[in-house]
């Protein structure tokens, strides 16, 4: 037997009894007379000491302990004489008797601590040295517990978990598949699944009523920093309900989370609110609902001159409360900052509504005091407050305003704040159309139901069709989203010639599900979760990456395990494929 | 809102009430003044009644509903004149005011019952028609119900689910990957897990301490009627333990889901014998324990002049209780049975032990009664006993009785009683001999720890190392296996050289796990039990495939969605990959 406890256990009411630990040396040291060593596991870190006078032969073994070493000691529990009261362990401590090395470790090559010594790529190569680590631990045992409170709360409404095909169909649409050669099918192969949504309304169409799974899924994109190639949804679907059914059980599933797993309880009903409500209000179909500056359309601006309003088809403002005494170097930095490609506005104006009751702004030879004075009194704009303002195209410029008002509300420290604000966003699009081909693609994807009221614009203006689809929203981050879907053959056709299917591709890459709507397909719809970005968001966290135990970098690679690589060439050809010269 | 109830939730106590189902109507039946349709979900089956005298139009629409038409009824809740004691809602019936049509259903290509009339073929082409079916439902329900009561056991136990990847590192040892291409890295391939072996290690060594995962693995093998190229384990590991925690915690984890999902207790400790005793006894490492039948090593019979025997390396017996009455004919077939190529004896021997005390064997010749009363007394073998033998080399021969054994308790009804006889094999051979390259292998896998007592024989005797490794049998399948894993550097790269590594394969492969090992590992072991086995074995099941939501068939094809299929080519340019010829 290893341990008749763990590092976390042990309290003043152990003391006298003999105990054996085992774990990790975090530190030791050494003052002469004594020797401590802090062993640590994932349960906390008990004191062991090792007393020069009792045992000199044995606390000279234990100085040689070096950090990291796996090390089983047996002793006493007595009580410290200096007590710490930060740790739960902090009032005994361990006079050894005996203690083995289980093994030794060398100097690891970045500090096992919460604020840590190593960079990221040191941390990814080493990353089962990472995982020692406090904080990241903390992550994953976040993400344990909201997967199996997940569970408890989906099992107790009757959802079943049923496990869908990780090696399934390719198919065109979307976004990239990884694909598998199937060696028993020369010339053939599988995809991994971007998600499970036909095999869940096919259970549906079985019967199975509620389904849920908390699947891998993968998409052979391009990476940034919150996008892995494999990523974990809750996925969920249910028979015979409308939307409201669906937003119900899941703002359920939600508060059930933040309850048990953060203790935070959400009184009130989340937010709602539609997809033309949120474009217009926030530039964003998943607005951060934890601060204001609300978008002011600012259209009294227009006709006094200022040429590019006047020819804007849109003047958009915020109002950050209490800014006006931003510095005009800051102003330029924001000026800047909308100006990058990446936001792309042509320039900012700004406003200062200053504290004593003056106006200065970037436009003053074009507008007078009163045109402002009235402005503020039409937006509710108060002395100290500053109005930030872009203008141009309309969904252009509601982007760019998006991005200006996340950025300085960052600034204002607005984000950060422990709050946790909820919001449905409702009424999606069914589609959009690119602009540069003129086709329409599936907002949302091609499985999802138009709105009963708007199915006739199918035929005269598909752009404007509105969908049963809904997302939900946390801090600026989208949580999830799903929809109501088709379940009827007629209506599904219809959809995938609106997206530019021949009957034959329709019939030849999703025959098997428009064939199951023929065999009593009921009423159905669903809605899954990104668990990474879940519980990220539940950690007021932006990055998922240290919330999934093993990684991939920006290229796709694991550098740890040295994932993708080169495959020996008998194992090509048993596969029926080879490599094109330069790659591509 | 499309029901107030769900099909299998009405009870007398809700006569007088007005409710709304929804459902697949099963049946229906035209008494001509009533019509009586069965409208069934998940959750059961109740009759809507229509009245010809109270509503011809409504009765008149109802006699047009076909079998798995959706459809939402409305009315109120009756006594049944002739109450139906076999299902819960029996006692009630819906007097139906209002209904309708969701959706309309072709006739099935097979009948929604028990006892379909739908062949294998057909049933995996209309998979989601078939799992309509209650067995296959029940089989889901069950696999449902077990996975999440592993879940809950192993949390009560400090287990942590950790999601460990699924596009890792292609490693040549063992079985088959699947593998996929890598659009980002060109030339290069993920693989797809055959276990997440090496990552729980790792997650071991990061400080985890109890990991577990139900995680779907891979393998690209040809398939048999229980194999799938994709499968479920119950996959865990733990630090700082000894081969008896592991089994301790996992015998738990079994008693715990056969008393939660069927209600069997297991009052006794588990069977335990070593891989020794159970090739000896039965001839097989996962014996069926729920018949006698044990192997009777027969050197008595040698040296009496029958040639077989003498030059046999061993001459093996079973007993068949009462089967002294076997007739020629039965005999004659379990002679062919045991000479057919899959099995491979050359002939077999029987002695029968009549129940008049008389004696007839097949080598009567040879051997005198008073042989045959010896051998009885040896053997405790009673008269009414029907005596196997075979004989010849000793591995081979029990390989060959091991067959025989299972298939005559099969004929004898002794395999599908209703009883779980589980059983803990010990004590595995580190390592098995390829007889034609002379090659060893590793008979767990390269990472499962030689007895300490056994670690000299390395050099000397590699194949009489026995390792920290278990499996658990029940009922003749092999339930989960697993073992003490090495958690030093120098052991493990021992370990790669015996298996025929260089250094530098070792180091390419495998380089990540043992330098894990320099940065203080812990001691540490674990199992993975076969989901899809397991929940087949608990339900006295043979065949794993019903118990998968969407199986693949033999070819590895799922005929549903028809995969694997071809790739668009400029999916295959993308990757950087194209198809030989004639596929290999």
């Amino acid at each position: 037997m290893f341990r008749t406890h763990t590092c976390g256990e042990l309290r003043a009411e152990h003391i006298g009894k003999e105990v054996t630990l085992s774990g990790w040396v975090q530190k030791s040291r050494d003052l002469g007379g004594m020797t401590f060593v802090d062993l640590r596991d994932r349960y906390g870190i008990t004191q062991l000491a090792f007393n020069m006078d009792k045992n000199a032969p044995l606390c000279l073994e234990a100085r040689k302990l070096g950090r990291e070493f796996v090390v089983q000691a047996t002793g006493t529990v007595i009580e410290r004489s200096s007590k710490n009261a930060n740790i739960p362990t902090g009032e005994i401590e361990i006079d050894v008797t005996e203690f083995k090395v289980l093994n030794a470790s060398k100097t690891p090559p970045f500090t096992i601590e919460d604020q840590t010594d190593g960079g990221d790529e040191l941390r990814m190569q080493y990353r089962y040295l990472d995982l020692r680590r406090n904080p990241v631990q903390q992550k994953l045992i976040l993400r344990n517990k909201v997967a199996l409170e997940t569970r408890k709360y989906l099992d107790g409404l009757g959802f079943m978990d049923v496990e869908t095909p990780v090696l399934i169909k390719s198919t065109p649409e979307g976004a990239r598949d990884f694909v598998v050669p199937s060696r028993m099918n020369p010339g053939q192969f599988y995809a991994l699944p971007q998600s499970p949504q036909t095999f869940k309304q096919l259970l549906m169409v079985s019967g199975f009523d509620r389904y849920y799974q908390i699947v891998k899924c993968f998409r052979d994109e391009d990476l940034r920093a919150d996008r892995q190639p494999e990523f974990t949804q809750i996925d969920c679907e249910m028979a015979f309900v409308e939307q409201e059914d669906i937003l119900n059980v899941f703002e359920g599933l939600i508060k059930h989370l933040f309850a048990e797993v953060k203790g935070i309880e959400f009184n009130e009903p989340f937010s709602r609110m539609t997809y033309d409500e949120a474009i217009h209000m926030y530039g964003s179909d998943k607005p951060d609902l934890r601060f204001g500056m609300k978008f002011n359309y600012l259209n009294a601006l227009q006709g006094k001159g200022f040429a590019i309003f006047d020819q804007a088809e849109t003047v958009l403002g915020i109002v950050v409360e209490g800014a006006s005494e931003y510095t005009r170097k800051q102003l330029d930095e924001l000026t800047e900052w909308v100006k990058r490609p990446q936001i792309g506005a042509k320039g900012m104006v700004y406003v200062k509504y200053n504290s004593d009751g003056s106006i200065k702004s970037s436009v003053d030879k074009f507008y007078s005091e009163a045109d402002f004075q009235s402005l503020a009194a039409t937006h509710n704009i108060k002395a100290g407050d500053l109005l930030l303002i872009l203008s141009g195209e309309l969904a252009k410029t509601q982007k760019q305003m998006n991005e200006l008002r996340l950025h300085v509300a960052q600034q204002e420290g607005l984000r950060n704040t422990g709050a946790f604000c909820p919001v449905w966003v409702l009424d999606f699009p069914l589609l959009e159309k690119d602009e540069a081909s003129g086709r329409y693609f599936a907002m949302h994807h091609p499985f999802t139901s138009p709105k009963v009221e708007d199915i006739a614009l199918m035929d005269s203006d598909p752009g404007a069709i509105r969908a049963n689809a809904y997302d939900l929203a946390m801090n600026g981050v989208e949580l999830g989203g799903g929809s109501i879907r088709i379940h009827d053959r007629g209506l599904q056709e219809k959809m995938f010639s609106l997206l530019g299917f021949t009957p034959e591709q329709a019939q030849e890459q999703f025959g098997f599900l428009m064939g199951a709507f023929e065999y009593g397909a009921p009423p159905h719809g669903g809605l899954a979760f990104g668990l990474d970005r879940l519980v990220a968001t539940m950690s007021g966290e932006e990055s998922i990456r240290d919330f999934i135990a093993f990684p991939k970098n920006n290229s796709g690679r694991d550098t740890m395990i040295d994932a993708p690589s080169p495959l020996e060439p008998t194992q090509l050809t048993e596969l029926g494929i080879n490599i094109l010269p330069n790659g591509h």
